[in-house]
């Protein structure tokens, strides 16, 4: 092996290190604050009896904890990353399910004129992966939002827009390119992934625990809306798909939120942010070298 | 009022409590098992940690508890309703997600003809509610089955038949009408329901813990699966909505179901028959009166 072929073999390995990290942090299991939930442990810790919860709904005929969307509200009032007031919230099965029933509000209803689904390059697989399976009537995937504009739109051709703000892997914090509906996958918009300029106050925003709390396996998400109509039409889409969310989870996810949003959230959100920075920095180092 | 007036009203206000009792063991939250769940609130009770089941996956890369799955295989061995051996399961947001799951899975995949979606009236809304929500490309809900005969399918036009069995409300053990592809809706084939002829051997058939044992609020059911094709379809159905179930819920259904085979199966089966009998004799006493 000569001398080059060794030195590439080295900026590879040095280079899938850091992909690695990257995806550690961006994409793989947020196990990362698992030492925080460990230090909780006592304040975190559900217990459910054989008989409790067994009802479809709660006492008050509802499918979705009020004590929970309290403090989701809550939650992004400590962070200051989401205008919760007067806005309507709806629980989902991470925020894969969410994604898709928030293609179906917001899509056209009559079959002779689909609309198209878009997102930016590159964006989260599933956008695409959902809409084509699904393949639905009322929408198409069409690609990537860059390759088109908006006066290309017209004859009543609607545009649903996914934009993950802030972008993964980039972190770039971005905003919708066409003037169609938006669908703002906000997994990452939290203190310990990117500086955070103001509540965000979009149409339509999807919140996920996976990546806030590091809770993947419990499946929970949010979709925080504006819209009375499309507000309603999630909501069925839940309904109908499965009923709403499993109770076990909803009370195990306001445990977890009372703990983080604590002293308004500085013990959750400080312990997250520093873990986060040690990342980077060791990525950055393992570049540098 | 006159007499007949009266006679009537009286005649109205017994049919009305009689269809109360009737939707409330059928339809209804079958809360009647609580008690059961109360006698066994040691052995079931969930402790789970909020440092505890973080990831996506468990251990072995699954999405779902290999334990859970053994659980499941030994219930309906117990309860003699279904065969397992040899087949493939797939766990489901309650019946509901796998009812949706298993018409994307046997529908057609060419959008130029779509598959029919049927069942035989009367049928539970939700069948057609789904399919026309979903409004795919890949199927059609055509109304009721009796108003087709096989032979009215050719030129490549796919059936899929729902059969609910036992039916609700008559409790008809019902077959497949058309030669097509099936989903048993095997939601009460359970001892306390009705007598087994014995164990259910179709292609695909859904059960949901919601009946079984009372837990509607944990949103759990599976399905069970004879070929491996099929198979596939599901589990990528439910690994795009959702990427899979609450682990939390999973480990609730594996405390549940671990009680409900004990003995095998006997407290369990036997209290929740005596409960079913009583409200049956409660419902033929308020009939003959």
């Amino acid at each position: 092996m000569n001398k080059l072929t060794k030195y590439c073999y080295g900026i590879c390995f040095l280079i899938s290190i850091a992909i690695n990290i990257l995806l550690s942090i961006y994409l793989g299991d947020p196990v990362y604050l698992e030492p925080f939930w460990m230090q909780n442990a006592d304040d975190t810790a559900v217990m459910i009896s054989g008989w409790h919860r067994m009802s479809y709904d709660y006492a008050d005929n509802t499918m979705m904890s009020i004590e929970l969307e309290k403090h989701i509200r809550k939650l992004h009032s400590v962070a200051g990353n989401a205008v919760t007031e007067g806005r309507y919230i709806v629980f989902g099965v991470g925020s894969s399910q969410l994604l898709s029933a928030a293609v179906y509000a917001l899509s056209s209803e009559t079959s002779s004129s689909p609309s198209k689904v878009l997102a930016s390059a590159p964006f989260y697989s599933i956008y695409k992966d959902q809409t084509v399976f699904f393949n639905s009537k009322n929408f198409r995937f069409e690609g990537d939002a860059n390759s088109w504009e908006s006066n290309d739109f017209t004859n009543n051709m609607d545009v649903v827009e996914f934009v993950t703000s802030p972008n993964n892997p980039d972190g770039e914090l971005k905003k919708s390119i066409l003037e169609g509906k938006t669908i703002y996958d906000h997994a990452y918009y939290w203190p310990e992934f990117t500086p955070i300029p103001g509540p965000s106050d979009e149409d339509l925003m999807i919140f996920t625990l996976s990546k806030l709390t590091g809770h993947a396996g419990t499946r929970f998400g949010w979709v925080i809306i504006k819209d009375k109509n499309v507000y309603e039409k999630v909501l069925k889409d839940i309904y109908l798909a499965d009923m709403g969310i499993s109770k076990d989870t909803q009370l195990r996810v306001l445990k977890i939120l009372k703990v983080a949003t604590q002293e308004d959230g500085k013990p959750f959100f400080e312990f997250a942010y520093n873990k986060m920075r040690d990342r980077w920095e060791r990525l950055t180092s393992v570049f540098s070298k």
